[in-house]
């Protein structure tokens, strides 16, 4: 109590968190037309806050939004949304941004009375811990990885390389990880050829003989964080990188595999289908791996996320940070 | 002036159009997860609304939004609306409704001060002729339908039966039709197996020697126009009716080709890539269906939308009602 | 005690049951190389034999097995297998036949001595009680069929409507329904196409409207069952039939979904993935077919079953009557 | 005469070789659902037993058999086995092992008087000149691959990198390829995607500008001599090696092509559907190969094989060792 | 000697038929691209002249190769060529016309000296004995149908309804056929999915209890005498007609087979890759087929085609009348 | 005039271009059955010819057409041609070899009087400026690539590898790309998987980071001149070159993008889908591949080209150099 409210930046101004809303009328909204990116903050400090942007722009340009201001201007705007929100956060909060672009409203919509048209930029800004709060028990127990039935879009469809918001069979793919028996259940999509695609907000790789193998950046969106792995961790531990296609056979032969994604960096996955994948708990070359990167950026990712979750969150095995509460 | 705004149904209450806003931390926003029904009266009276509801219903079961009402508290919902909105309206408009159920905020936005948890249930009410005010022509002039380089996705990976917003794809095929030379080319998407689906946000169905072909009921929104004109108009008119996968060769060589879509009911489309379809203008079937359709509503279908034209909007030859306006 | 034991008919000569065993270097244990029927009584009359035997000669003459005797000759073998063990039955016992054709050894293996090339011929007969002990609760409780990630073969590449023992992938969708939240789950494939196939040993087919719906006869077994409900028990009873491509979507909008394999007849399939069909429970038309089936040929099928339940084996809710023991 | 019969090792006891044989109940004959390893010595000493042991457990560990002993103890198992059966070999014989593991009885038939439950452990040897008598003309006359219109079954529906007896297509393609004009015809099958996969029983590998170029370990059995090949002898002789997809084009335009197999070692193909490989007969490479395999475990391979037919078996010209017998 | 020599109508023109050429620089010899039509006489009448232009003119749209003239003016040209012609033929010859359009030259090339810009109309008339002189006993003895490892394009690649010359692929299905042991061998295409879908110039059809039943009209050419067969002398006979999807299984258990094309008609087909089909000789309702064919338009056609063939022409079993000479 | 006419090698003899023209009933004309190669000089000097001709006798392989003459001769035959030709051009023009390879009449036509049985070969030689008339500008402007509907056919149902003139489909996808808005619009296919395949005549290649990058050969045909820039000039130059699977992401994504073909050598790509790629003009790694090849050849490519337009044809936007003239 006392702190001040979060405020969102929304086309060059900013409005309190919770008057952050699109119109119904919004492209995004009429065909999940809106592009994004979310970044996380190492002891405040954006991390590959370029890329990310950099990304956005690609997004837009393949989906043909114009873009509204140039990818500079967009960079300070996501630091003035920062330091907006510095008051709202903890000392020990890291600052999630969630950066939106839609179309704007569809043009039969656009007279309507308090509209405004598009393109519309809007960065959120909230804690990390949001996010990794179920989490912190996963860097010790690892992740069950859970083959749904709903297949991955290839990107001749519906380019996963596009980090877009029409991906309700993400979802779907999570309902039915969901029903699976067992805990700690994470969806990892197969594409229609039956190759490991990736999961449904995060990148799976896995560890052979101390190679790093990584599914072919072809029907997955190419992660910051999985970029991250390969191209500036592995060298650095002398790792080496492969990107071919892959699938649950050489998952279930492999020594060693994790997820990648913004929030929590690396988390190991232990079994697929409750099939424990090389001795069935965290590889040794997830460990070093999570622990280069700690401390590249001084921090220690998988403690700073558990004791997130000792203060306050209960960690209740949710399948994946973008889960929905079940009607009970 | 002096007429009141329009309301939006929110949740049981209602709220100034305009304030019809959707949190960035929706899952309809965060996953394009939110399903949907648009409807139309005749004078006003709305046509097929428990057909619409009951496929709304049948939506929010396959992706497993719990229903937050029943189905006849919702018919109840909607005729509130309808009868809010009414002082909003001129007297010669129709009634389009809006029909959005979003599953809500995802788990980890569920704490942020302001924000409710979902399912959301919002109803818009708006002027029918928004949304057809550049169709007028085309009830004589006819559509040129473009098979754009996107495909449609196939049900088994994205379930176009579901009427919901996770399809930027179909703006991509807008696009592409967009960059055809020539005016009122309407996208008509083929499936990856090569076969006829639908527009994007219509139905295609052809006239051979007097019989209805329309695409299996497969890769396409199942609409309630197509439903009328195969089970409902057709026997009237003693017309055949077969359901079969047509490709384009079919459809060179068929007699007839038209769309359904709620706003406009029929529209004759007279070329498939340039190259005429039958004689290259609307159809007898074509032009008997729209008019029967009329008698039994008791509305001049075509008439009345290009009225509305004549009246106001310009007629520029728009792609589709989904367009959005290009950068100049 | 007291009674003989089982004999099984091995290529005109009756051998104990426990000694019916193919060499391991038989083309049906090297290939997967062996084609089947299996068939039951009802109050010990065998039920559609011809039709069995008559698709187990399509199979051989598919696999290029030659023909071991004729039709005729099988025929009269498979009566004596049922008197030689007549014997050994309880009186309210129905006899289970498994009729199998190998090719035989390898040519590599013939000179072996002791055994003897091929074609083998081989006929079981057993109780039916074993097969469906587990059984009797889902003819009022119903079965909640799962979608697994394994995927039907299809017909191009392995053909099930060739009855033959190369299908361990049945085995893995079996696990993986096996892996499910919830009881009394049963795989139901999707082919490559994602229309739904078949059970892995049950044919799955819907109503709707009283129409009774069943995939098409292409990535399925034609079974005999399936065969009875669609060509004598439905015109019987005066529904009509269909058999068309069928999806996801087109289960959870039926109103009743039913599986057929020869020892159960017919059990009510009263949801998918956990999401009821019509009201989650047995349908009408599912009832009907079940008992005018047990009127034809004399036998209360379901009581029957429960019968045998309640006197012995405990109900486990055992996925299928292909399940394997999981390891404890 | 006068020499001891073969025994074959079954879960821990020793049986004659003609009992060896598995219950119509198992789930090796129900549902092809048996993995397996053959294996072979050179000189007396098995060639690569531990790799063979552990794909063997990986196959276990894909399909869920549970495995019934440590890799040690099967280990064991095996060499009790050969020194059990030595005294019945000829001593310029090699022997050849067959390690089957079935899941065993299927639940429903684990009660049957006189049957074990599962899983088995079996282990049969014997000379491995049964195997390829009829090979020993090919080292220098070569093989004829025949794509024929069976395709193999792509990995996400049964895994070929699974060595296991659900392959009644591998049959199929042997009957057509045996269907062809000609002689030494071998079936090479063509993935869905229409890349060369492998034989029915061996893998194939091209030669161009002196690289060997294999299919991708994708469809394909990862064959322990074609691991030998491309880890070992490659690099031995300063050969490139390069996995990918390749087409019959490719195949038309190399230099060399062969078979590798564990009972040949390497067999040279000089011709595509009757059209030349490179010159039309065995490769430099190929031979080079060959003879240095061969130098490395002290065995002249091609002349081994061409001594024991030369003493005894007939050379047909049979299409595979996996052949049968034809009907006259 | 003595006839006067046979003549080629060309744009008008009539040309000596060793001069009607095709200029290389042509687009029918650049891309393939010129669509035909090839009819035949039933006692000098032409059979469904009408049917064939209104199939030509639909190819000529297709791939928008614009009408050089309507085709009432192409009907008369027809006719002129036969005119022409007939002093050149036998009394019991028959006219087998081939009418190619193409679409001429491409426009770089048109400057060249001697040459004239396109589309190109050729009509040329031979005997009809030509085409099936190797085919006389195969009324009796019946075809062996082979399914190729070459694969039928698929209509939304290259659409086999459109009559056209893009079909070297054809030659290669003939070649595999050709390498098959026996005689008579005739190629028939599955496409991609696994379907039967036709020869390489000739539709295939099967009888099932007196039904008639053909591939869907999809990958297939919708040959004219298919049409014959399926809308006229299928009612005509009181036969029941059904397209749909069918595969080998559905052949290997069919009473009946037999292809059909404007040359011959009618010819049984006793066999698939040499297994027989129903008894394995010509079936009774192809025989009435056939017969019944023949009175309708006045001809004994098996009759008429033996007895070209014992004038002249040695029987050779050739694969089918589009067979190339192999290299002796 | 005064200038002697160009001739064409017909079988070893020559005969006017105007009489350069093939047989009605030649294979090429019935089915497609033509493999070819196109070359062109540098100052008079041929370029890679031996590797044309080697492609071509790859092509008749793999089609089965007899090589009716060694390679050397073949050579020799192009020499003679070129020979008997220059008297007819110009100083400044540069040799376009066409070689053509028909396999002759099919077999049901060689008694056709005045026509000689098959193979054929002919080899025509004309100014390449008639190719290129229309390219000059696009040096500079660069080419607008645009991804029409209609898709590569993959090589396994008909293999562009193999360089023949079965392409119909080619047509197509000009016709498609004709249509579009905007001018300089070439065709680039992708195939049916979604990757970036070729255009209709040219190779597409990538540039990103100094890196070559290039689709597979797979689907494409492997182009002399892609050869030369992967093979010779990249490491000329000292860059990287990747061969590898892309996606219209990639292109968009790229820096730069280019297409290879005989005539032209390197022509930019500087959109696709009229969205810029890199800068949106020709990149620097493109030009300096251009300008290096011109310096190894001698020759000043794009100002050759720019000069031959200069002086008489009108530059005007054709799609490509296949393209064929509209109906007015």
């Amino acid at each position: 109590m006392g702190k001040p409210g979060r405020v969102v930046y929304w086309n060059g101004e900013f409005v309190p968190e919770s008057e952050a809303r699109v119109s119904i009328y919004d492209s995004a909204l009429m065909f999940g037309d809106m592009v994004f990116e979310m970044t996380r903050s190492f002891n405040g400090v954006q991390f590959k806050l370029r890329e990310h942007l950099e990304r956005l722009y690609a997004s837009m340009k393949y989906v043909r939004i114009p873009a509204p201001m140039t990818i500079e201007e967009m960079e300070r705007a996501v630091y003035q949304t920062i330091e907006a929100n510095s008051p709202a956060f903890e000392t020990d909060d890291e600052h999630r941004l969630m950066i939106d672009v839609s179309r704007g409203l569809l043009s039969i919509y656009e007279g309507i009375e308090g509209l405004t048209p598009g393109p519309n930029v809007i960065i959120a800004d909230f804690p990390l811990r949001w996010t990794v709060a179920s989490m912190g028990h996963l860097f010790e127990s690892g992740i069950n990885a859970i083959i749904p039935s709903q297949r991955a879009i290839p990107a001749t469809l519906l380019d996963p390389k596009i980090k877009n918001r029409s991906r309700v069979h993400y979802l779907m793919a999570n309902v039915q990880a969901g029903n699976t028996s067992g805990k700690d259940n994470w969806a990892l999509l197969l594409d229609p050829d039956g190759f490991i695609a990736e999961g449904t907000g995060d990148n799976f790789l896995i560890v052979k003989d101390r190679t790093i193998i990584s599914p072919e950046g072809r029907n997955i969106l190419r992660g910051i964080s999985r970029e991250y792995v390969l191209r500036e961790l592995a060298p650095q531990l002398g790792l080496d990188v492969v990107e071919k296609n892959i699938e649950p056979y050489d998952v279930l032969t492999a020594d060693e595999a994790f997820m990648t994604a913004t929030p929590f960096c690396i988390l190991p996955v232990v079994s697929l289908d409750a099939e424990p994948i090389g001795e069935g708990k965290p590889g040794e070359v997830t460990s070093l791996l999570l622990e280069t990167w700690g401390e590249n950026v001084g921090v220690d990712i998988a403690r700073q996320i558990q004791s997130w979750v000792a203060e306050g969150a209960s960690s209740t095995g949710a399948p994946s940070p973008y889960a929905f509460k079940r009607q009970s």
